[in-house]
This record gives C-alpha cells, sequence and structure tokens, in this order.
C-alpha cells in the first residue's frame, strides 16, 4: 500500500533534552530531604507567617526567565522567597478553621502519583487509578460504617461535591427534563428550593447560586439551641413552598457544620425528603471521619438514608489536599445527571460491566491520581490507628471542655461533638447578652485570639454564634498533643487575663 | 482572671506517633529512586497495559487493613497490583487524546508542595501560595502574549474553568439578578443561550447543563471545511434567538478544538460578542500553549478581546495533572459572580488591596498549591527552553503531515495547525463517500488503530470529522523523538498494508 514515507521532512535537530534520570534523583532527594527537615522543624515553628501582603509577589521577577536554571538556584529561592511565606496548616498548633494536614503516609502517597502522570478520565486512561479509586472508596464506605448500596468518586473539594450533589438531585424532578431543557424561560419550571440550616456552610450557598437556583431559594432553616436544624421548622418550609407553587428540590443536612460542629438531625431529615420526595445530601465534610469511631456513630443515625454525603478526607483524616470523597446512594441517577459521551471519548470497552469511566460522574473530565495517597494512608496506618488518631484528638477535645466547664471567666460556646471547642473568655462580673456587652466581649475575645496567633505558638479562629463572638480551637493535627494543648491554654488564658486587665 | 485550669482531663496516654522523620526519609528515597527508574524505563514500556477490567480491583483486598504496614509491604504491592495497570500518558509514545505528561520538573513540585500541605483559599491560609499563584498566572499570561489587563488564577480542569465562565457569563445580565433570583420560576427570565461551534468540547454541553442553561441551549454554529466556526452563522443564530425573545449570553470560541485542533475565528467572535453583549469565552484548553511560540501568535489574533480564557498547561506545557490556566478580562465581574463570605472566614486583613483572597473567584473554596509546580517547570525550562520544546512538536507534525500529503493510501483529514495530526489510510482503489464505502474505511482504521494500540509500542485515539472515521496522533511529550515518529509511521503504514491485504 502506502509507498515508502520520505522521513527526511522530519527535524533532523536533536530533540531537546529533558532533565536526566540523575539529575531528577539528585533534585528528589533533596526535596525528599527538605521536607523530612520540615517535619523535624515545624512543631518550633512560628504557625503564621510575619509578612505584608504583596510581599512575596515583589520578590517574584515579572516574568519567567528566558533560560533556565539550575534546580539548586530554585531551591534556594523557594527557601529564601517562598518559605517565609507559608502558613504552617502541618504544624501541631494549627488550629484554625478544620484541619487539614499532610501526614507524612499522604505527602509519601502524593510524591509517588507525581511521577507517573495519571489521567483517571477513562477506565482505558488509568485502569489501576480507575479500579483503585473505587475500591478505596469502598474501604473508605466500610470504614465509615455505610453501606454497599453507596457508590464512592473522588472529587476535589466538598464545595464540588455538594455542587454535584445538588445537580444529581434534578433528576428528583425528572418531570422537568431540566438536564437538556434548563431552568430559564419555562413556564411550567417552578422555582427550585434547597433546604439547609442557618448553620451550613456557605458552599451551598454558592453551589445553588451556580446551578441557577437562585441564593434566595435556599432556605435556611433555623437551628435549635445546639445549633441543629430544627425538624419541625424544614417540614413548615417545605410545606409553605408547596403552597406557593414552588418546587422542593433538596435538603443538605450538615453533619458537623462549620462554626459549632453541631449534627442536624439526619433521620428526621430523611423522613422528611423521602415524604417530600427530595434528594437529601449530606455535608459531613469535616466531621464524617468521626464515623470511623463506632462508639460516634450514633451522632450520624440516619444518613445512610441519604442520596449523597461529602466527608473530606483532607480535613481531618490525614490526607494532603485535594481529596474529598462522595457517596452517592443510587449511582445510576448520578450518572444520568451528566454522561454525556462524545465520539472522541469512545471506547469498544465501554460496555464491559466491570469497566467505569469516572468521567460519567461529575463535569469534570480530567482526574488527578488522587486514590494512592487514601491507600498510602489506610494501609500505613490501618483502621484501628486511624481510630486511635481520631479518639485521641477527641479526647483531648473532651478534656478541654471540661476544663472549660470547669473554670471561671470562660465558658463554651456549643456542645463538642468532636474534637473543635468553641468558647469565649468572659471574665467574672462581665455582663453578657446586651449589644454593649457583647461588644465588649467580642472586644476581649478578639484581641485574645489576634495577640495569640501573632506570637506564632498557635493559629486559632473565629465565628459568630447565635451574634456570640466565638473562639474556635480545632484540634486534628496527627502530630497534636496534650502538651500542645496545656500549652495553647495556658498561653490563651493568661492573654485573657492580661487583656481583660487592661479593659477594666 | 480564669483559676487554674485542671489539665488532668486531658488524656495522659503517650499521643499516637506520626512516622519519624528517618522512615520518611528512607521512604521518600525510595519513591524518587522508583520514579527516576521509571523514567527510565518508560520508553521501553507498553503504553497501554494488558489487563481485563475488573483484575485490579480484584488483587486490592475489600477492606483497609485493621493494623497499620510497613512502607516496604505497600510499595511492594505498588509494584505488583498497582503498577501493571497503568497507562503511561508519560511515554513518548502516548499519541492518544492530548498529551498530559509528568515532566521532571513538574513531578519535583508536585512533590515538593506535596509535603508542605498549603491551601490557598484566603491570603493568610497561605500568603506565599496565593502570591505566588497570582505571579505565576501573570508568567503565563506574559508567556502567551496576552495584555496585563488579564487576571489569572489556578483552576482543576478546563471542564471547570469554562464552567465558572459560563456562570460569570450571568454578569452580562445583570438586569435579570440571577445569582441572587435563579433562573427558574421567574417570567421575565428567558431561555440563556450558550453558541459553541459544532467542534466544541464536550465540556461546554455539561457546564450548560450544570449551570441550569440546559443542553438545548447550546446552539451548536457550523464550522467551514475546516472545521473553524462560521461567523456568519454564529450572527444568524443570535439574531433568531434574539426574534425568538430569548437572551444570548455566551459565545464560546475553541482555538485548537479536541477533534482536529482547528481555530475558531475569534477577532470575528469578538465582533459579534461585542455588538449583542455577549460574554466571550475562550476555551484554548490544548492550543494555548502554542501562543508561547511568537510565529503561532497570528492563530490566536483577537483572543485578547475575549472576556476570558482557559488554557491547560496540563496538557501541552509539561505540567502534571491538575493545572488549569484561568484568566479573565474583568477580574471584578467574576469576584462579583462568585464572591460570598461567611463570617468565619473573614480577617482584619480584608481591606488591604494587596490581599487576594482567591476563593473569591469560583465556587470552590479549597485550593491546592499547584503554582509550585508551574514555577518549577517554567524556571527550570525557561521560557526558550519551553519554546524550543513546542516547536519541535509543531515540526515533528509538520514533518509527519507533509509525509502523509506525498504518500499513497494515506490522507490528511484536517489541517495541522499545531502538533496533532488527522488521517485516515485510504488505500489507492478504495472508494469514499458513499456511506457502504466509508464504513470500508472505518473498519480499516479501526482495526490499524486497535492493532497498533494492541503491540504497546503506541497508543492513538480517534474521532469523527465530518461523518469520517479519522485517527489523530498528539505529539507534546518532552520525549518524543523524531525517532519515535518514525517508528509509529512505519508500524501504521506496515498494519495498514497488512489489514488492506486482509479486506481486499
Amino acid at each position: 500500500m502506502p509507498q515508502t514515507p520520505d522521513f527526511s521532512h522530519l527535524p533532523d535537530r536533536p530533540a531537546p533534552q529533558e532533565m536526566s534520570p540523575e539529575a531528577f534523583r539528585a533534585a528528589g532527594q533533596t526535596i525528599v530531604e527538605r521536607i523530612a527537615r520540615y517535619f523535624e522543624a515545624v512543631r518550633e515553628t512560628p504557625v503564621l507567617p510575619d509578612i505584608a501582603p504583596g510581599s512575596i509577589r515583589k520578590q517574584v521577577p515579572e516574568r519567567a526567565p528566558d533560560q533556565g536554571k539550575p534546580f539548586e538556584a530554585i531551591m534556594a529561592d523557594f527557601e529564601e522567597v517562598l518559605y517565609p511565606g507559608l502558613t504552617h496548616w502541618n504544624s501541631p498548633r494549627y488550629m484554625a478553621y478544620f484541619p487539614s494536614s499532610a501526614s507524612a503516609p499522604g505527602a509519601l502517597g502524593e510524591m509517588l502519583a507525581a511521577g507517573f502522570g495519571q489521567n483517571n478520565m477513562l477506565w482505558r486512561t488509568s485502569p489501576a487509578g480507575t479500579e483503585l479509586e473505587v475500591r478505596v472508596m469502598e474501604w473508605l464506605r466500610d470504614l465509615f460504617g455505610l453501606s454497599d448500596t453507596f457508590f464512592g468518586e473522588i472529587l476535589d473539594t466538598a464545595s464540588t461535591s455538594s455542587l454535584v450533589a445538588l445537580a444529581a438531585a434534578r433528576e428528583k424532578a425528572g418531570d422537568l427534563r431540566l438536564r437538556s431543557r434548563g431552568l430559564a424561560g419555562r413556564a411550567e419550571v417552578p422555582r427550585l428550593i434547597v433546604y439547609a440550616s442557618d448553620q451550613a456552610h456557605s458552599s451551598i450557598d454558592k453551589a445553588a447560586m451556580t446551578l441557577g437556583y437562585g441564593l434566595e431559594q435556599v432556605r435556611k432553616i433555623p437551628s435549635d439551641e445546639a445549633f441543629r436544624m430544627r425538624a419541625d421548622a424544614l417540614r413548615a418550609a417545605v410545606g409553605s413552598d408547596l403552597e406557593a407553587g414552588h418546587r422542593p428540590l433538596a435538603v443538605v443536612g450538615t453533619l458537623g457544620t462549620t462554626s459549632s460542629t453541631s449534627v442536624d438531625p439526619a433521620a428526621a431529615i430523611a423522613d422528611i425528603a423521602e415524604e417530600f420526595g427530595l434528594w437529601f445530601h449530606i455535608d459531613a465534610a469535616y466531621a464524617g471521619s468521626a464515623a470511623a469511631v463506632p462508639e460516634k456513630r450514633a451522632l450520624f443515625e440516619g444518613w445512610e438514608r441519604a442520596d449523597s454525603i461529602v466527608v473530606n478526607p483532607h480535613k481531618w483524616l490525614f490526607t494532603p489536599m485535594d481529596f474529598s470523597a462522595f457517596f452517592v446512594r443510587d449511582r445510576e441517577k448520578l450518572r444520568s445527571a451528566f454522561s454525556l459521551v462524545p465520539e472522541y471519548l469512545t471506547s469498544d470497552l465501554d460496555s464491559d460491566e466491570e469497566l467505569v469511566n469516572l468521567m460519567d460522574y461529575g463535569f469534570q473530565l480530567g482526574r488527578r491520581w488522587r486514590s494512592l495517597k487514601m491507600w498510602m494512608i489506610l494501609r500505613w496506618y490501618g483502621a484501628e490507628g486511624i481510630r486511635d488518631r481520631l479518639r485521641y484528638h477527641m479526647e483531648l477535645a473532651d478534656g478541654l471542655a471540661r476544663i472549660i466547664e470547669e473554670q471561671d471567666g470562660v465558658e463554651l460556646v456549643a456542645p463538642v461533638p468532636f474534637a473543635t471547642v468553641c468558647f469565649r473568655f468572659r471574665p467574672q462580673g462581665w455582663e453578657a447578652g446586651s449589644e454593649e456587652a457583647e461588644q465588649r466581649l467580642e472586644g476581649l475575645n478578639r484581641r485574645v485570639m489576634d495577640r495569640a496567633n501573632a506570637t506564632g505558638q498557635v493559629f486559632l479562629s473565629h465565628t459568630k454564634l447565635d451574634g456570640v463572638y466565638t473562639l474556635r480551637l480545632a484540634i486534628g493535627h496527627p502530630r497534636t498533643t496534650a502538651g500542645d494543648v496545656r500549652a495553647v491554654w495556658d498561653l490563651l488564658t493568661g492573654l485573657a487575663r492580661a487583656i481583660s486587665g487592661e479593659m477594666t
């Protein structure tokens, strides 16, 4: 057939050279050594950097260099320019927001994955990546005590997982054919309503906004005195939306809210979701990890009845960013919400029952090999090792809560179901409740936090609960010890004593 | 103030032990060595694994182990169970879909980032991560010849970037208050229309579906004989939607389509977008990297006038998954489309002008430290090194195109503007055009591809162009040489000769 090709059309200059394996070895070992030194030093390193906004960017040239630089020069700049601008999420004294740590086995998993360049959009583009993802999600499902009716996939963030869930919720309104026809300009499509408690994470609002439901269509259901969604208020809200001719689409229950880690009543919400045909999504991004501990399972009662669940191992399961575990009860609903296969992604293998193309279960096509780090983490710690660490963190938080309960001049602002403690300093004789009194308390607590954070010995964050300015101390780093909690508490109480003295 | 705390409430058992720095060092060096050996061996490794769906999952136990395992045992399983199931995107003979390679400096950047656990959702949660992201996106902007009116951020995939763009497009319809009120159940909201060519990527459909516009609201504008969007047809479609009372919202131009890498006429589309007030988004996920080469800039003429642009360095800029570079011309529009700041994420620093909180520019809150690998890549190669490699790939593709043009029994199916060659074998005397003839040609070319892929010497993919079954050969791995192209071409022509003989 074809005559001899004329290969002289191909360039005859030598191909540009890649870094040699020897140079890669040397550079890689430098990096390993640097990270090992970091793990050794991070406990003594100020948690927050002391720099002004804009100072890092100013030290990085405005343009990429024309000619390449040796690896040693790049590492030297890492040391001088970038390292001083890190916030140490990986410090045992990082107690702000929620934990997110690069444990040693987690970091090793990321490093190994980085060399092999997998992209598991289709089974055939990474059989190992695809099948390990499915398997590792089965491991997590089992670890959390969920039944095998759930199918799991790994997404990047809880924001994405919740967005995907609230998009799949449209499958509950199949009559409206929203996927193909859309939401706009159609008299037969009513307002689509999403319910979540007034404590739900902002990602739910962002998802509703992004998906076209609109921020105003998120009903913020009031929570009770322990910041848990009131099921009676949910039922009433659904009823009044139905009366108004709207379409209740989905309800989000939060198990472990961001502000106080409160736990919505999943079973009661499931009853209402089933009664009204709502998609029931559970945001357990933070606290879901605690379901690995059997004695905590009671807090999760009813989550088994959800349509979808998100748990973020990159919070409290020692997994480096990013890893959001997304479970869905009816895998086919998720697939029918998202699958769309153009010719260039078809394959003869598509009819094989054992074959999963993960791109069919969300809007993102490309997918990193995230399962490898979780496989490394679960195998290195073992399920018992994971449970032991989670229990230890909850013992630390319980202990601190008891200390606070007994101590004068400080009070818990919320129950402590997991490992995050919400409290405020309130010196004896200081009023609370009136606007003026609350402002004074806010002033005290804000200063305590700011000064504590400025010492570099700890990083705390704050929230507001029922209008009360609240400090949050979230425990969850694998190297945090009782000694850390003790030292932080001494620091905070000392500051509170000094600052309240200044304010009196 | 507070009386002495009773620290006996804290657990007095020893804290669970993390992996020691020594063990981490040893494990890390094992991994570095393993990756170095991989880089040495991958050229000789079959590109596609020879395994059946389900076989990997079956070799991984159904549950995580109860007790932790030593690192050596984990690596042994990596070797035996997972490694045989990899698809080698990192092979110089990976020529399917589009390239996505873990170059040595890119892998090193990922490895370094993996140890430091940054999450740059807020400036304060990673000043270095945040500021390096802003700076590195300025480097890319400059490399691609875009002006400093563009603001850049790093997202995970082009699917996400295009979704974010088409959500921000709502800011062009500010009168409708879609962000707060939503798209559904409102008589004043017409159908919202998105335009893209019939060659646009499926991620545009998925975005329109996800955002609530609906699949049917994506107008597939016909393309010309070189698979470029026809501007006259775009204008006509916008006109007829306006007549029908719909609201044209956005147009997506693709510079480097997935099937054939054709280039839509950006300047002509920009004229229409400006005339009708459409958001103009450019999907240059694959080909945008070529804008680094000045002599290719003519193909990008007019992209400067887009509202948003996505380029994926994890395709053809030697960057490991994931790294999608998203540029937006009016940064404030993007921010007003997405920003939503709950109390627990506020900070005293928020008013600082130098401070960027990247979470405000999309729906995802958590963000990996992706800028570090790009900083490593651009510094190690240098801009000239990047250009040299891109040019070499385009010379290889040009050369192969010329070979095909001159050779009997094979034909180009599309022009070759970048480094992807679309062709089919068509032996002398074989008809084309009729259904029967096309089926026969499809049979031949499909068999050539399947048998070539089965040899392990190359991985190719296919598409359909104007109904023609087309083979795609995408060059873009940093280690691909003229020798690779020659060997692959010899393999393919040999197979075509043999199979067409069998079919005659």
